[in-house]
């Protein structure tokens, strides 16, 4: 069979593949990252790549384009949002900073006649003197460390600074770089990976950023994901590079923002749900799809750097958060741990609204989880205009007799974010442009309305029915369309039910609920009120809701801060009471009550 | 400048060189081991090599041929000893086997939807089901143990054998193989280097094996090889892949003798002096050069296999025994933990020969020792037909009327080894054939002679005066030379002057001696009358003399075998007291007296 060249610009990258291949695969072969979120299906038009020929240039789809000559390739730089620095939630302020890596600044005493210690000696004796470690008779020096520590010291007078973690002197610089001292929180989603770079000195958080988890094109949920692992022999690895990738572009990203160098990052604090859990970490999560539904690892994992190929100093300990089961992750533990449910009183309920929502129930000083396959749409993936909360995105929407706009960065409208999304279906089922049931009305459904509202319900062949958010002049208007309409449908009736199961193993009541969390993986926060109205949430006072932003990434950091908490997310972790929703039938019941909106709205 | 292309046969290595390096110089830019203890100088052959040209071949020294063209060259094959089983020392036996390192069969419950707990957690319960594991919470298992589990849990119906190591899971093997756990103790010489692998179970040693240090073509002794670090960019990686060479060479060898795969080599232990510890560890030895004489470490350091270039097992512990001082370094410390000198009542010396002698003095609960640069005329080198103890080496030598050799192996004499020497110079003085001041006798000087020695003396222009041992039909004789016996004399007053100089700072004289334990290198002993006779001891009675064997390499194998004797051993050596040599007035005195012969012998 006839092979080709294929050769990705700008990294250069080759690769020879067979004829008939779709540049898309022959980008995966070549460990290129694209996105691709509809899963090859040549829709959403995110694998756009630029064919360069020797006098012409052409733009087309990686996913629909097959390889039939040699090729030149170039691919669209990726994006990487940087947030602005993200707030803390209360909990987080509330420990002791010890990560359990130590910088400290040392002044040995210089070599003599008079005291020949070795170099090593010389180190050891310094490290005791400052009584900050304990069980120094069994401190390892590590072995790159003592290959290069004669001239570490000798660099600047005998002063250094040596860094300590797990019982071993892993870095000796020279000079007073003690404060230096830095760690990365990731938030692996299906969807979306947030990373925070974080002063471990004082625990603040320097920047944030974000961008798609570009294992997207091997599909949308997790169980897709699995999917092409069971399917191709490579696809752990693909899977695992592209995340891994995902993280290490976010870095690079960090040191041109805040001027970090990655070889100061020492040290990584990880969530993500179990199946994330398992690429990161680049374990097989095969068992994990069939019954009886087996994962490799849910406990605690440490490794290093360089052996999960993370850009960064090569000996800094990452941390993987405990996973709960099989279908409820790190992540969970992540929210639980920074929103403090597991230790407050009080009947307590935490939704993690994410590609899956997982719900968090406390209450007697017991814990239940659950996961719920609620699919991508809070987070703006299948959904024909959705968008991170980033500049241009719907986040807030009033309609009256028109429709009025809050968009991030005062931007020009080119998108709907989550919470935006959640907004406009709660606006639409208030003015009766949605029904009961989730279908949209036509324009002639509509001549009871205000003109303005009228016209900006449309119909075409590629939307289908859909309503006009923001008509950009000179560019396509910004809609959303009836499909989307019933993925948000699915989604909340999915969280609904889940968090109706729990009240219903615990023996409680929706009234009995001293307090809701509500969590999104984002910066940008859900509306209480539009999250009632949709009935993502059973009725309870409005002001019992409470927003928490990113809780699971905010637990990633804690776990980063402090070897405690790490040693307590193991430990609620292990007993957590999992309930599996997939096998009950009062999941479905409850799941299909939930399906359609109240016309008349919550009352509150 | 022209560059030519030197190709190194069996491996097949390339390298560039410029027109006029030598083929030496070539192998080593290559990372080639080829011997050669002359130091370049073409006298010692052993650097021989074959040019493979077109329609010739041709034998040529090395280092005496440049390269001026494109070359082949087949290099020949080194030779590595396997010794029978080496026999205990008493003290070897005396301890409780615990290497710290331990394989267990674990039978595993297996996954039902009952039981839905991960492959990893399935393994903590077993593990901690055993009992012996203490600190099981913190017990991390690796990463690539973690990868490749969901595998090795289910080739054999969940019955796994688990391998633990400081407080890590580092293995996880299908079935039952518990019994499999190996271990390497190597002495690393000057001269040579001797490996045994050991059973860490029972602690029998399966295998003995020794090569020639490769070093040695950067010359004889430590301080030529630390020159050549400081002299050339390169030293340091030369030096560090030779001797990690010989030993993954003696690796080999056992596979290939004992069938167990490098692979099941789960834990070395190492001595050796502190510039060969450096070497190994690839610790730039250039501060223990020069004054004030700085090692960079003396503590007990672990390491893995990997990132010391060892070719088993890559995550097995690997541990160097700590050094005392700048130039008496691990075996030291293994001659005291194997001979248990540091833990007896009664005054004892401890006399380690090889490349250096290292002398220990034990008394009233206190330890000093010395090293004195001895030179390497014991191990057999620089001796013009100075050879290891093995076939063919002559090792005992009685002359009356005329001269009855003991040859190893009952085979046709080959050359001389260490205690070969001892004996053939002790009968020498003992016959006046060399006289007090070390001097030979011509064949004209000797007519006093039985004829049979009176024909054993000859001249010639490469030798000078030398002895005939044995005249090979067919081939060479096997000689002793004017300058053996000089080197002798050197080796034996240094280390009779460390002696003396020991006795002297515990304030003692040599009839207060209870003990004087003679150690060597190597499987064959020295005999403790030709030591008296040679005046390398003071004189004690003989049946004070006990000869140790290779203690250096016991102590490795102890050090191998429990970590509490690893702990010991750090403990000891930071509580010896070292005196150093060089700049004593008194050893030069000791010294000069101790350079000639007693003639009469010494009355026992």
């Amino acid at each position: 069979m006839d092979t080709f060249k294929v050769t990705f610009l700008p990294v250069k990258a080759e690769v020879e593949v067979e004829n008939g291949t779709t540049v898309m695969e022959a980008a995966i072969e070549a460990g290129i990252e694209l996105e691709g979120p509809c899963g090859g299906k040549g829709t959403c038009g995110k694998c756009r790549v630029k064919l360069i020929g020797e006098n012409s240039e052409e733009f087309v789809l990686a996913c629909r384009t097959t390889v039939s000559k040699n090729l030149m390739v170039e691919i669209p730089h990726l994006e990487v949002s940087l947030h602005r620095k993200s707030e803390l939630t209360q909990s987080e302020l509330d420990f002791d900073i010890n990560p359990g890596i130590k910088k400290v600044y040392l002044e040995l005493d210089k070599p003599s006649l008079e005291d020949q210690s070795p170099d090593a000696t010389r180190l050891w004796r310094a490290l005791s003197k400052t009584g900050s470690f304990s069980d120094l008779d069994n401190l390892n020096i590590r072995i790159d460390v003592l290959r290069t520590l004669h001239q570490s010291l000798r660099q600047d007078d005998f002063k250094v600074t040596a860094t300590v973690a797990n019982g071993e002197v892993i870095k000796v610089e020279a000079g007073d770089v003690s404060r230096q001292l830095f760690g990365l929180a990731v938030d692996i989603g299906t969807t979306t990976v947030v990373a925070s770079l974080v002063d471990l000195g004082t625990g603040e958080t320097l920047a944030t950023a974000s961008a798609t988890n570009t294992q997207n094109i091997f599909g949308a949920d997790v169980i897709a994901r699995i999917e092409h692992v069971m399917n191709d022999d490579r696809g752990l690895e693909h899977l695992n590079k592209r995340v891994v990738g995902v993280i290490n572009r976010l870095l690079a990203k960090f040191a041109q923002a805040v001027e970090i160098s990655p070889e100061e990052i020492l040290q990584v604090a990880v969530v993500g749900n179990t199946t994330m859990s398992h690429l990161f970490l680049g374990l097989d999560p095969t068992y994990l799809a069939s019954s009886p539904f087996i994962p490799v690892s849910a406990h605690l994992v440490r490794a290093e750097a360089k052996d999960l190929g993370l850009e960064i100093f090569a000996h800094a300990p990452v941390y993987m958060l405990p996973n709960i089961a099989g279908y409820v992750g790190a992540d969970t533990v992540g929210v639980i741990l920074s929103t403090g449910v597991h230790k407050q009183t009080g009947i307590r309920l935490a939704v993690d609204i994410g590609t899956n929502g997982e719900i968090v129930l406390a209450a007697f000083g017991k814990l239940w989880t659950c996961s719920t396959a609620a699919g991508p749409a809070f987070e703006g993936a299948q959904i024909q205009f959705g968008m991170r909360a980033a500049t241009g995105a719907i986040e807030k929407v009033k309609i009256d007799k028109d429709v009025h706009l809050s968009i991030i960065g005062n931007a020009p409208a080119k998108g709907i974010c989550g919470s935006g999304l959640m907004d406009i279906v709660s606006e639409l089922v208030k003015e009766g442009i949605v029904d009961e049931s989730g279908r949209m009305l036509s324009r002639e459904q509509a001549v009871h309305l205000p003109q303005a509202l009228q016209m900006r319900l449309d119909h075409n062949a590629v939307y289908g029915n859909h309503f006009i958010l923001a008509a950009n002049p000179g560019s396509e208007p910004v809609v959303i369309t009836q499909k989307d309409v019933r993925e948000l449908q699915l989604a909340k009736a999915a969280i609904y039910a889940g968090i109706e199961i729990l009240l219903k193993e615990a023996g409680l009541r929706a009234n009995d609920l001293d307090q809701v969390l509500l969590a999104g993986a984002f910066g940008s926060y859900i509306d209480k009120r539009s999250a009632l109205a949709l009935g993502l949430l059973p009725p309870v006072a409005p002001d019992k809701i409470i927003s928490v932003g990113n809780a699971a990434g905010a637990g990633a950091k804690l776990a980063l801060l402090s070897r405690h908490l790490r040693a307590e997310a193991e430990d609620l972790a292990r007993r957590v009471t999992h309930v599996e929703l997939s096998t009950r039938q009062d999941f479905q019941e409850f799941f299909m009550k939930a399906i359609g909106f109240q016309s008349e709205g919550v009352d509150f």
